[in-house]
């Protein structure tokens, strides 16, 4: 078995079973959720990784920033609060302090931005300078809506709409260093969503691996088996990019949802597009398909490739 | 400004006056503290590194319970409570699938048995096939004394005693694996002196660099100019090492602390010693001395190395 074909989700939820109490929603969700003495906290970790999740020669910049933000659109997606965050830098021993102080800063000032002032952090000299920096950011959040309610990722049924956040696509296009260096985490809009919608609001996530990619995630995550079709002349599509390139790009960290009811048009600002269904299961049929001019194409078919 | 100049503590200890009012112990201590609508969470992030902190073909087994266990040790020098733990872990392409799967069932067991269960994940491949595994560890803990105390670095004053748990030394001997891959966490320990000692303990830490360079670090965080001196033939050796080894080798992972009354003699089985005491602090006397037949020695002269 190669690193590629290890599911770590598969390994996670193999072992929740052994998690105690006060664990009140595991790991395999965008965050976990521990009860502590009646109060609910959230926590999630992340990496950036300069030459995956970023140009190798970015900034220190560039990557504290996206470490961060990376995280923080981990907080949107379950409609949560965030309230602190610490990071690990590994970095090359021919690092410069001033590029070390840079990363810091970054990380700080974006954390601070958002309410989640970085409260720990670790550096640790990489025994080789052939290696790259590595950086993880662990975000903590409590919950942001009444009776501690958070959006997990379980509850898509069918009968949902399926709707996102903003555009899609070409997230990654390098012209001016890409949207996904530099994205608003949609925090204040998640949870102006799930208190418009209520319980209506039946799962969410943020849009990492493309919204074909990521709205397998729904449905592997669903209670009910479920299957999502996706209308293509609804996709909202950034400049220049198809439909097929927004459902397959990634990175575009919007948050995608279903709901039992339908949406508000805006929220904060950002519109909201319905784009698609929530089904039941059906043997022979692709788990995702976009329907297009009247076909029905398996979104796997676009390809994408898990940016882990 | 190299790497190794660089001074994160200094770094971080200049962005605490920008923290918002709920972090109540900012960055700088073995963790964190944040009050989050009257519960104080504890947190601290920490890294392992084979070729650094093991040896560079550890199996997975060894750094992912170092690596837990680095970061258990910090909740024991605050004497709080574990709650739960994440990890963020970036591995090299050829890293196989069970490797992985190891490392993560090392992470999980490790945790679970001190009470703090892995509660989130993220598993990342490097670029290149060429770089280590980096492994980070962040834990969650919650106070576990009255009132919500714990035991910061900063309360060392003149007149306290200086003590440690256990034995000290050796650690980095690679005889039988070295201690410094497996070491019990002292947490029950820490929870005790503290109960026991009430506010007579003023300061403590996890003897990491070497109680030499770790005794430096509550001389550097005390409210107060304090020096410290140890007595050399107090000193808690391990089989076959020096006194001077015992405070230069690192990596015991035993509690250093300071006391305004005689701490017990054992803390759960684990004996107590008193190695010292805190003085106010001298022009032309260096911060850290070990007397020895009657011979102040700079204990800076030993050498260590921080392997940060």
């Amino acid at each position: 078995m190669s690193l590629r074909e290890f599911d770590l989700h598969a390994t996670i939820r193999a072992a929740n079973d052994a998690l105690p109490s006060h664990v009140v929603i595991p790991p395999g969700d965008d965050l976990a959720m521990i009860n502590l003495g009646g109060h609910n906290l959230l926590a999630g970790v992340d990496h950036v990784i300069p030459g995956r999740h970023c140009r190798v020669d970015a900034s220190p910049e560039v990557i504290g920033r996206k470490a961060m933000l990376r995280s923080l659109s981990d907080v949107a997606a379950m409609a949560a609060r965030p309230v602190g965050s610490l990071a690990s830098a590994a970095l090359p021993p021919g690092t410069s302090g001033a590029w070390a102080e840079a990363l810091h800063s970054a990380l700080a000032a974006t954390g601070l931005e958002f309410g989640a002032p970085l409260i720990g952090g670790d550096l640790a000299i990489l025994p080789s300078s052939s290696s790259v920096p590595v950086i993880s950011v662990t975000v903590l959040a409590v919950p942001a809506l009444p009776n501690d309610r958070v959006v997990s990722r379980d509850g898509a049924a069918p009968g949902d709409v399926l709707a996102v956040t903003g555009r899609l696509g070409g997230s990654l296009e390098t012209d001016g260093g890409g949207r996904h260096l530099d994205f608003p985490p949609r925090i204040n809009e998640a949870i102006e969503l799930a208190t418009i919608l209520g319980d209506g609001l039946s799962a969410m996530l943020d849009v990492s691996d493309g919204v074909g990619s990521d709205a397998r995630q729904l449905i592997a995550s669903a209670r009910r088996d479920v299957r999502i079709a996706i209308d293509a002349s609804a996709v909202p599509t950034n400049a220049g990019r198809s439909w097929k390139q927004a459902l397959s790009d990634g990175e575009d960290y919007e948050l995608l949802f279903t709901a039992s009811k339908p949406p508000p048009e805006m929220v904060c600002g950002v519109p909201i597009t319905v784009i698609g269904y929530v089904a039941e299961a059906l043997d022979q049929t692709p788990p995702v398909v976009a329907i297009d001019s009247g076909m029905e194409i398996d979104v796997e078919s676009f390809g994408w490739e898990h940016r882990s």
